[in-house]
């Protein structure tokens, strides 16, 4: 079976980026497994300025795990 | 006695990823060790945009430090 | 006088989640001393999803400190 | 194709700062992709300061990442 | 003249935990000089739950780098 | 032309923490440029607990960052 996460090592700081999206989708998905469910509430927080910063605090928070995780990739490969 | 949380260490990133979800439950039920009123809540924060959010912040904060104890799963096993 | 915190070295992960609930109702009490006052809170936030979900965000805060304290208990003693 | 985020590495404390702000956008975006929504959730959070506070308190997440990628910009260039 | 920060290192947990809750307030004064204001505000948060746990959100927070600071109070002096 | 931000470095932690304070203040200017509507907005978070904890919030993770970026200021020079 494919890990929906193999790894925290991108290549590039957007693919990292991506990721941390990604990251706090699954949370959603996890707490609220029901896709019906999800589907409604998308608007809800989709078109609300609050539920729009609030996703986008927990994916600064993933990006920083990630970015660790990839030393930052200061290293241009 | 077994212990609920024997260890910060997982094989996977994924593997990770679960045990952040399950340390943030646990909170909850230290919080409200009854399990009546915690079902009785379940259906308020599982439909609830904004409480989903919320419980994906710190699933995303526990993701951060399991993550940095697994040294990020850099060297596969 | 015997410290309410002596250390944040645990002898295992799972008391080191111990100790970051402990973390977490200090600074209520700290803010609030009247153990009046925050019994009639109590219901407040232990029924209120919400605010379970909030406690368990400093949970999780404390628990990252106490993790890094304890070099993520790697090494099984 | 041009990257959004080539790098996390800025010349200086200021720039990176900045790349915090674009940072803390792109998630508006990718959650809510759709130009005209933004548009109109705009002055409900610029001219709200319970959003403004939580949009810097975003902006503080990824500063924290970008000043960590920079080793602080401690040695100057 | 006296620093009201002179240091970030305190023999022990307990003293730096009382930091922590310093420095969370210390902020509350610097955005509120008004002490009359302050004054008036203080029951709006101290007897209601969520303001509590805010409260106890940013105690965690300084707490996080307080003990960084003092590498975990890991060797008793 | 000067930088409002030329350096991450202070000379004690008192200095990081008014630089913090400075940080915080900054995002809120770069998401609302209009001055005047600053002004309205500035006693709706001033007079208010919440946004007042929140701001400090804020602040506390700067600092955390400030901190980190002076090596905790643990050898007075």
């Amino acid at each position: 079976m494919t890990s929906w996460l193999p790894s925290l090592i991108t290549a590039t700081p957007e693919e990292g980026y991506d990721l941390a999206v990604k990251l706090s989708r699954v949370a959603i998905k996890m707490t609220q497994p029901d896709a019906a469910v999800r589907d409604r509430l998308r608007p809800e927080y989709a078109e609300d300025a609050k539920s729009l910063i609030a996703v986008s605090q927990v994916i600064a928070t993933h990006f920083a795990t990630i970015s660790a995780a990839n030393h930052y990739w200061r290293d241009p490969s």
